[in-house]
């Protein structure tokens, strides 16, 4: 399929103010990826996909990703999480995309995982900061961003911990290995 | 070994001043005991153990928990951790206590853990709330504990990740496990 076609396809499974969003990925993807050092066209297109499942109905995700046979543990926690492994899965099925980089980085652009590669990086990070988002924090997360990869998405995740907290709901365990994960990178002290 | 002497080798363990915190994690565990339906003396008697090793010198601490052969992946967080595992394991060689609930209560009063024991969860809040202590949102604390353990429990909880969120510190996976289990327990809708 050529690139027209996957762009127009992606932008028909999302209402016009999340393309918005998405165009917005796909712009601090490459921004972020040239600033540190990734393949701009894998960051650009992971980007443009990761949130191709996000707003079909909710149930149509959950049975998706149940007859895909996906991690059942996940559907133990918010919703919002479905969306990134099921677009990893529905993108290779229906585009042919098998580059195992660019589906992790859809994969696991909510979540974070434990050893987040740089394109992981890179897309979770645009997911934070595009131009669009107006979050708490997001200006400070922002200017992380300019000096630290890591630390940015430390930032990032720390901010969807404290709202999770705050709102009662359970965090995914991924996202905690993610964190603790990036703080062994930084390699900040642990002393208590 | 007489109460009275287990007492006094207990005392001898650490400073003063932490004596007294012990005495109120003792008392508070006896009341919640009362409240919650749980065994006053084995509450009585966790709580009387739980700090047994929290003022040995760090570096003691860490040579015996490698010396008894205890999960070492603990060590790559907090070293605040050791001490409740630690002295789960010294109490059961030196007084010969073998009670599992209450050796359980000892070894997670600092971490939590899954499926969390109402001896565990009486130790772990008494810990939290004992008279002595004077940390932000423990009146809150105190308040909840008033009517549920668990709700109780995920403020202590809350209020330990959001410390170690706001020092850039790492969250031991085992205390994520125990709030979203108790969260589970709850039955808060998870809906996002």
């Amino acid at each position: 399929m050529n690139r027209e076609r996957l762009i127009e396809e992606t932008r028909g499974q999302m209402p016009a103010r999340r393309w918005e969003h998405t165009l917005g990925v796909v712009g601090s993807a490459a921004a972020l990826a040239a600033k540190y050092g990734a393949d701009a066209e894998k960051a650009e297109l992971a980007a443009l996909l990761h949130d191709y499942c996000k707003y079909w109905p909710i149930d149509e995700q959950r049975r998706e990703y149940a007859e895909a046979g996906l991690d059942p543990d996940l559907l133990r926690y918010d919703p919002q999480l479905i969306h990134g492994p099921l677009a990893a899965e529905i993108v290779r099925r229906r585009y042919g995309i098998d580059d195992p980089e660019i589906l992790d980085a859809i994969r696991y652009h909510t979540s974070g995982r434990e050893k987040m590669s740089l394109l992981d990086k890179i897309v979770c990070l645009a997911d934070y900061i595009e131009p669009g988002r107006d979050f708490p924090g997001v200006h400070n997360i922002r200017e992380i961003a300019e000096h630290s990869l890591e630390r940015a998405l430390v930032a990032g995740f720390d901010s969807t911990i404290q709202f999770l907290l705050a709102k009662g709901k359970k965090v995914y365990p991924l996202t905690l290995a993610a964190r603790n994960a990036l703080l062994d990178e930084i390699g900040r002290p642990e002393l208590g």
